[in-house]
């Protein structure tokens, strides 16, 4: 049982109806139903004080998942700092489709994290190029998604230390859309699908790679970390 | 100015009229010419003795280009063994398209190297996805292929030290089609389009791919590499 | 529980009395009593009709281990090609110390494996360099086994996907001592400690090591692996 | 000829007096005579308006060689951001010695890159771990250096794309470095050795090591990087 944090802008499902329509509780709500059964999960949005992410929730996180998108700037640098130190200590953070600009995400990186995109509905097929990965444990050879925004390369992102999935997109682009990374102790995944109005965390596939990823980026015990003046 | 060796089975096109139309004097000339006015370059075949690959060859050469398709088993084990061994030593080593299955390519990456494919004549979009590397000198941010033979993932191989392509095929797969590995002092760049009825060698963009790969895959004087017994 | 196969050489052991002194009945049952607390385990050896390998034995295997030296050729290719097509099924797989020669090995790194060394029972130090990595589970900063036999860089294998070691030798080397790799579904760990006359299997904290390996190494789900043509 | 700008902090030698006798002119006027002859050398400092880096000299810049210690933080945020974009852009960057702790550096990375230390004054051996690298070009198998400060493992910085040095200290320890990077468009190669007061920038193997580093760190052409709306 791993303790999961998943953490939500929640802006978007109060403002604007047609999100309100597909997320009426917040899109943390059903990030949180499709891990409740076998994880201890719980949630924190932009709007509570320090966004809901004190030192002692990070401190009882060992997974975190985050959602953001039109509100990345209104994260405070110390949050960010906090969420980055504990990743580097060790909890696994998922960020999640427009979260490659959430400022924990673009810190770990240290790159642009830019990218294309179009919204047009349009179908997307995540291809599984690592079929031995398990956050790739129980798909089938892709997962398809009917409707969603397109994201394009390049991604300005550094080269992953493994790719599991790459996007196919209708439109005639590709995604490198399911990038592993560890920095420090902690392990990061950043999975592209999801968006506001199309009902991406509804879909099952969606759901078992979201169960897979939180198992796979838990913490592990390992070794001490000494650093500073050696006798 | 490098030394080129391009290496062609030669066989669909003296076989298959369709093929000898596209390539009259085989795909190796039509390599050759894309790379004689700034290097130095030699053709061979796997019908000429020891497949036109002695050891003087070898040695003679900086970089190979290698296609294969219907006779890969034809290719003895001492020839492969030799490209092997001259790859580690640090000859620049580009398999072309059908040539993943090529003998000295699957022995260098210890794999299956095996994929998915159709014969469908489909446009193929190879995006860049790492422009910043020096084989994507010149290009624009994809190259289109109007008609293609699909290669689809997963394909088999270790994962790229770096990912320079990725393709779009119009009938909803995604592909690695430039990667590049070094092995031992060697630099490999597979690069995934060619065909025998295509005339993706008279591309301007794929001609482009190749002299930069050539660039890059040329042996630079590197360190000892010592082993055995120390004193 | 994980079902492991430990497969030994079993010739210095009955030929040389000072091996025998240390590992009077193989090193393999050494080894296996390293691991049987927590694991379900078989041993193997080179003597053995098809070397305790067959296609049965291999099927039950999660996770092999690996100790060759002064016999490496006498593997069959039969047998090595076996192991080698299980490891790209999935078979996690531990070669040892001098099994960086063993025939399987060679074949899925695709380079020479090639290093140097030197027979001085000289102390090492297995520095952990990732100490985020469950391999590293429960150890001290680094690991010290007092008389080895020195391997020095270079070493001649693919740029690992994960290093975890380091060692440093009193005589002046260093070495990538423990290299994780994945080949097909496969994960590789290379771990260099271990010697015939030298009691390394006899330590706690190589055992620890060889514990979390065996881990690690076990095969996962995963997603299908279909090649071939596509309709 | 590549454009190459040296920075340094510039403090220790003015201040004191061992290290203006090892450094009179600064540690960045025998860092610019290492290159002068091959290439276009201009230097920077601290205290310069803008640390001497405005807009104008980094835009003219090919490759920053950077030299900092004891006043990382005084180092501007606006500098510091100017330096990461033009690295993002193509600006080859060479973080030396104790300039791990460096901004620029630190935020390319996105961890800690915190270490282990020890001023003793011992001997050290860069052993080249791999010696098809360019930055090896010319070198033995190891550069040895008799006085050092000693830099220990655990280093916190992302697995390198690629290991060229891995050092071995007399007083048992090992260190990463020399490690090479790519984010964004521009090659990073952090490199250990270095000091105030042991004269390391006199040696003629070092100084071999940075000639290679800023030709393999020069920009290259590349493709377009688009980002934003597409459509």
């Amino acid at each position: 049982m791993v303790a999961v944090t998943i953490w939500n802008e929640f802006r978007h499902e109060r403002e604007d109806e047609a999100v309100g329509a597909v997320y009426p509780n917040g899109i943390h709500e059903v990030l949180a139903a499709a891990l409740a059964d076998a994880h201890d999960v719980r949630t924190a949005t932009l709007d509570e004080p320090h966004h809901g992410l004190t030192a002692e929730v990070l401190e009882a996180t060992d997974v975190l998942l985050w959602w953001g998108h039109e509100a990345h700037d209104e994260v405070s640098d110390a949050v960010a700092d906090r969420v980055h130190r504990r990743v580097l200590e060790g909890m696994g953070f998922l960020p999640l489709h427009s979260s490659h600009y959430a400022k924990p995400f673009v810190r770990l990186m240290g790159t642009s994290c830019s990218l294309q995109y179009r919204e047009d509905g349009a179908t997307e097929r995540l291809w599984v190029v690592d079929p031995g990965h398990p956050i790739a444990d129980g798909l089938d050879e892709f997962v398809e998604l009917p409707e969603t925004e397109m994201y394009g390369e390049p991604f300005d992102v550094p080269e992953p230390d493994r790719q599991v999935f790459v996007s196919w997109f209708e439109g005639g682009e590709v995604f490198r859309s399911g990038c592993c990374y560890r920095r420090g102790n902690g392990r990061i995944f950043y999975f592209r699908p999801g968006h506001e109005t199309y009902p991406i965390y509804h879909d099952a596939a969606v759901r078992r790679v979201l169960r897979n990823a939180v198992e796979w980026a838990s913490p592990t015990e390992g070794a001490p970390r000494t650093f500073g003046e050696r006798a």
